[in-house]
């Protein structure tokens, strides 16, 4: 064990642990164990003489630096972190662990929504959460204390210089500060003025550790931006060559007031793009002369419908190609990082590969959660060579098989197995009866059924109470049949196996749900009422009956991370602009108010009394306002589902100036590149899985990835010595049990399923297999090129250079 | 010569053709010219002892039966005609001919029109049409005898057996039975009955030749109709369930008018997912509680973001791989008519392939206006092994080659290298001048500059006269300058060269309107005017700029011939709905009408009078009817843009049933469909396109196909000896011109181009090149199984075997 000394030390911790000697930081020159013919380089500049002899204690304090580095190098990988961030001395590596645990980010992450919460109760408040000038500032700048502090240790971490050179990092360094002196001058003149820069707010949110999805869906929003623009200018050129055009034609026509001017011209033709005001812009010039609907017809086909697919379909193309670089960037990044880990834990005497001790110590810091059934199942699934060691190549694999969850494959069939021989008949029975075809069809059917009443039930109460105080029976009657279903199948497949499947998940909590409806309906609570209506979601079972819309629904299912996190950048945007929309128009839309503009209409409000009933004449737009945060995000939904986007715009307009519009048609803009953007995800994740079922059509009925491994009784014995000469005793007593449960049944050996779900990447690294070959061999050789001067004479036997911290940070990406 | 005897005589014209014995058409056992071990099938169930010294005329009469014959299959194979239709007697082969040149197209397309324009006269005629029902029923009768004409020649030339077979054609006749009686029946009771069966009179026009494209795009969006429809179940699902849901939540507020009953709920909830009535659905019951916006946006949501682009996934992709396998069908149907074509025109001595003369006999019947040299340059170009025979391997890229368009190569580079040593400096100073970049980007910052001009002139003019007499100046000094470039252009690149480019055919046509408009403009001609407001499309130039504008609007005229046909089907569907439209609503909008309905705002039409004068309050919807066919199509235009569709549907329904909103609701989702086609169409264009353009990054300006050729005097000479021989005299004066022109260079050879644009099918060649091997392989292997009783023991010699007609018309497709 004493020859056990990392191949590379790398952490130079001379400061805080003064035991070891200076040399022993660096890398010894031994004579490598299996041929001795491994010329090793020396990392530091003047060549190290070592102590070939260290303390024991100094090599497994030296081992626990560099398992902890591997671990952060492992980590740097999946979460695609650039490795010149690699913490690079001992002081760093201990904000860094600071900086890099769920607590911190956790506090990253309720700071930055306390910021983004505070506007709810600024100025233009909600009125149930208005707070005092004072109380809101205070708590601003409290919050923007607690980020000062993060930004310090990552300071801390990362080093004045690659803060500095950190973008991200810098620009909410300079928001901070922004921030800090306006909560300052608030605070002092114990008024709010114009704060527009509360917009940038979302940046301490987009920041967060936890929001990496947000932002590389800005990324490749940004990124999908160029070739956007290019057609939107030509959207807009055509747009201003109609104006033009329709100022010509129309305007002689005094009857028309859409084309009286050349700007009425432009806004008009730039709302009918939106087809927001659609037939009304062309029925004055309609009514005059038949013909004119050529020029509508003409221009909306050419910018509705040419134009704005070819918008589409350019960005859907760049998006694609966006897709699989990054693919391929994530994946090299990820291999990068598994180099650098491995150098980390071959040693001198065996540099062919990793053994378990090693493996079990990287874990011990990748994954601390991990037992060690887990830790010798995840080496034993990477190891495919069958040797003591584990190679590079079998590495490569590392983030595919750690993320397996391992359980000993049942030697019984189901749960019921054990019990005595009348209650196995009996829950047999249930089980075949639950399996069988017959009692799905009959579900559904019963579901269908269902379906129809609650259509007919509810096509027949025309108005009223509905829910009075007798529960129909036809409630009672459908919900004791779904209950007896759900018994049926929680007892023929057991309780796990049951809750194991999505679809039952789904079943039980919609029967949970009608249940607690029917306690609602039943003691009139109420507030509860709305359960009772979730009654027809029941019927989405139907659509386990059809093989598509099991598949749109799985993918559907896939895709909701990736959608919600698109959703949430959505609401970034929203948020940037509800500011700027509060600031600049809280409080300009009232009932009646817009009588100058050309839609007054909908913004009156009036009480006529016809005859001795008062009638209320309501056109409701005046909700549509920017008067709290609220209001201005539904406002904002309204004006990003377009229709009638031009009432809320003009009413607005009539209100403050002609530029007002301008708002209004940037955030157009801005919606409209998202939510392109967003139909082009879903079009590409869509075609990318169909194209995937096609290319796969024989594995159909896939549960996500499943490994097996049988660990034999002697494998196992033989890691518990290994623990114990070690002396971690309390971690082996997992693995006694195992060898207890082995000689119970008498067993040799027992196999264990290694199962997670499938991911994007499984998918897309089964679609590009070709490529990704080339990808690898073209990095490999890139890397080559790129280092050549540490190559040494004898370096064939293995592609990989040991590098040190210095020259890596240099080198790679 | 003598010997010259087709392998294969297949059409059955023993009728016709007295002077030829039985036996003759029959294929004669003579041995092979060359080796003689070339086993001949016999092609009819008696073995035929051929008499082998026919007579020569006969032969040759048999030889032009080939060329024709060959020439159909050739035919065939490009239009995607089925084999099964090929004609197969002589009887058949007349009739044949007849229905197959453009006369009868043209007249099959009149009569089409004819009887789809007869509804602008018809009933609720287009009031300056208006014919009496004597006058229209009787040009209807017409029409439809002259269908029956054309039904009775495909008779003649499919048989009996393969026009019932056909289903197309089976369609036409039943719906033309049907119309005639109509027809009969208006004219016998001299009054117009509802007549929906109008509608059905599309398919005329759809089965016209000439509609080839409509065909397949309404082949096309019926076999994506599945896929789709299940994905609008799903659409539906949720509506319903979601319109159970609004109704409890929202019918207890009696100011809620929009869920007011189960039916309503559905009914708007339907009319939300067009958006077309989004926050006015929302208001009342936000208004009551803020929270309920969240119905609405979970709402839309799920439908309008999620399924609606779920909904174009499916059918995009779908789309891609019927193009694909359209593409690959389309290729194969081509290849197996080039296997029968050559069948036919080998001889039994040279059975290893086609010679000049057969080709040429081919080349005279497939393209009787090509001239002779085109033809052996054609050959030439096809016959990439030299040798005097084109082989079946050769002949495989006739329809890539046949296309081009074979110019000889100019010796001077300029129009203007034959003049003068002056005129000669002078022409080639303003070829330098045009040709250089300073010229060019002279010209766009004029045109920008012009551009900004008219702009800034238009902002300026408010109202008023426009077209003053008075012309001003800026038009004249702009237009006079763009006439210069013209002048410059056409002379420095000879105006053949200059008008071969679209771009310089654009500017040239866009000056000379402005031209016209000018004189328009000075002379006063009102009904001109609107060419003055043309002007700003000069600016279009501008777009030449950049590389990706150059691209998109490539690929816009590239699509633009699909994009008529898919206009041309949209324009199908429009006229089936105007015609059930205006029989079922004619006149049952008008102003002031729909006093009981919620939109009765819309169709209001009031003289106040204030004061002194008169104001005139329009609501302009009651324009938007269907009383006469041209109206019918505006307003359907302008439900397919969606906005505000409601108005047009509830003005309906309050003045006619409930039931009315079935039309629109269908019209909305067959438009849908449509709609979702194109932009599939457009976006796997441009998609396909800009993978083109990555793939072959490195030929980034093309000119389309070119290919070069050298003929020598020599073979010239052969050439017009070989036709002299077949006393084809007066065809042989172009070769001769090209003899003398070498004699007058003293050239020994001449080198021609051949060229033509590139289309879709190119493009799919390339990109499919290594699949397309594939199929090949594939489909050579099929054709093997599928005629192994035709397979002699010696066909070892080529993988092609020759069948009979009888047996082809069973086995090929």
């Amino acid at each position: 064990m004493d020859d056990d000394v990392p191949l590379i030390l790398t952490l130079d911790d001379s400061g805080s642990n003064a035991s070891a000697p200076l040399d022993e930081l660096e890398r010894e020159e031994l004579p490598n164990e299996n041929g001795g013919s491994y010329d090793v380089i020396h990392d530091a500049s003047s060549p190290a003489a070592g102590d070939c002899c260290a303390q024991q204690s100094s090599a497994r304090h030296n081992w626990e630096m560099n398992y902890q580095e591997a671990a952060i190098y492992l980590q740097e990988g999946e979460n695609n972190d650039k490795f010149f961030t690699h913490p690079k001395n001992a002081k760093a590596l201990a904000a860094y662990l600071f900086a890099h645990n769920h607590l911190f980010y956790l506090m990253e992450l309720s700071t930055a929504l306390l910021l983004l919460l505070l506007s709810l109760c600024e100025a233009p408040a909600v009125p149930m959460l208005r707070l005092g000038i004072f109380v809101h500032a205070t708590l601003e700048l409290f919050a923007l204390m607690v980020v000062v502090f993060e930004l310090s240790m990552k300071m801390r971490w990362l080093g004045f210089h690659t803060f500095i050179r950190h973008k991200r990092t810098m620009v909410k360094t300079c928001v901070l500060f922004v921030q800090f002196i306006e909560a300052i001058v608030v605070l002092v003149r114990q008024t709010s003025h114009v704060r527009i820069t509360r917009a940038l707010r979302c940046i301490f949110l987009v920041d967060c550790r936890y929001c990496g999805a947000v932002r590389r869906n800005l990324r490749q929003i940004f990124q999908s931006l160029p070739p956007f623009i290019d057609i939107l200018l030509l959207l807009l050129f055509f747009m201003v060559i109609f104006a033009i055009l329709g100022f010509y034609l129309f305007s002689p026509n005094h009857s028309d007031p859409y084309f009286s001017t050349l700007e009425n011209s432009l806004v008009n033709l730039f709302v009918l793009l939106t087809t927001s005001n659609f037939p009304d812009v062309m029925m004055p010039s309609y009514a005059r002369n038949p013909w004119s609907c050529v020029f509508f017809i003409v221009y909306l086909s050419i910018e509705l419908y040419f134009i704005m697919n070819l918008l589409l379909a350019v960005v859907f193309d760049t998006f694609n190609d966006i897709e699989k670089r990054k693919f391929k960037s994530l994946l090299l990044h990820k291999r990068t990082a598994i180099q650098h880990a491995y150098r980390l834990l071959i040693t001198k005497q065996r540099p062919s590969g990793i053994s378990f001790k090693h493996f079990e110590g990287l874990l011990r810091f990748y994954k601390p959660r991990m037992c060690t059934r887990e830790r010798y199942l995840t080496f034993k699934a990477l190891n495919q060579s069958n040797t003591p060691l584990l190679s590079l190549k079998d590495f490569y694999n590392f983030y595919e098989v750690v993320g397996l969850k391992w359980k000993a494959k049942r030697n019984r069939e189901h749960w019921f197995d054990d019990l005595p021989r009348t209650a196995f008949l009996i829950f047999k029975g249930i089980n075949i009866l639950v399996n069988s075809r017959v009692f799905q069809y009959t579900m559904y059917t019963v579901v269908a059924v269902n379906g129809i009443w609650i259509l007919v039930e509810t096509f027949m109460l025309q108005g009223g109470n509905f829910f009075s105080r007798n529960v129909p029976w036809s409630y009672i009657v459908f919900l004791t049949i779904y209950g007896v279903e759900l018994l049926l199948k929680t007892t023929g497949l057991g309780p796990v196996e049951y809750l194991s499947s999505g679809w039952n998940l789904f079943d039980f909590s919609v029967t949970l749900f009608a249940f607690l409806g029917l306690m609602a309906l039943a003691f009139n609570m109420e507030p509860f009422y709305f359960i009772v209506v979730l009654r027809p979601l029941q019927l989405l079972r139907l659509f386990k009956l059809k093989k598509r819309y099991r598949n749109v629904l799985d993918t559907m299912f896939e895709l909701f991370p990736r959608m919600a996190s698109l959703g949430l950048t959505l609401l970034i945007f929203y948020y940037c602009f509800a500011i700027v929309g509060m600031e600049f128009f809280a409080g300009v839309v009232y009932p009646n108010c817009c009588n100058t503009s050309t839609v007054a209409d909908s913004y009156r409000w009036v009480n006529h009394t016809v005859g001795n009933k008062t009638v209320v004449e309501e056109g409701y737009y005046y909700l549509n306002n920017f008067d709290n945060i609220l209001n201005s995000f539904v406002t904002l939904f309204e004006l990003t589902v377009v229709n009638d986007w031009y009432i809320i715009m003009e009413g607005v307009t009539s209100q403050t100036t002609h530029w007002s519009r301008l708002y209004f048609m940037i955030f157009y803009i801005v919606t409209m590149v998202v939510m392109t953007i967003i139909v082009a995800f879903i079009l590409e994740a869509f075609v990318f899985r169909m194209n995937y079922t096609r290319k796969n059509q024989d594995s159909e009925e896939d549960n996500g990835i499943v490994l097996e491994k049988e660990i034999s009784k002697e494998e196992v014995v033989g890691i518990i010595e290994l623990y114990k000469r070690s002396s971690a005793a309390p971690e082996t007593s997992q693995l006694q049990k195992i060898v207890l449960q082995m000689d119970k049944y008498g067993q040799m050996s027992t196999t264990f399923l290694g199962r997670r779900s499938r991911t994007k990447s499984d998918l897309s690294m089964k679609m590009y297999e070709e490529e990704i070959q080339e990808w690898y061999e073209e990095h490999s050789r890139k890397e080559e090129s790129q280092a050549p001067l540490q190559e040494s004479a004898s370096a064939s036997t293995s592609s990989l250079k040991p590098l040190s911290l210095r020259q890596r940070s240099q080198t790679v990406i």
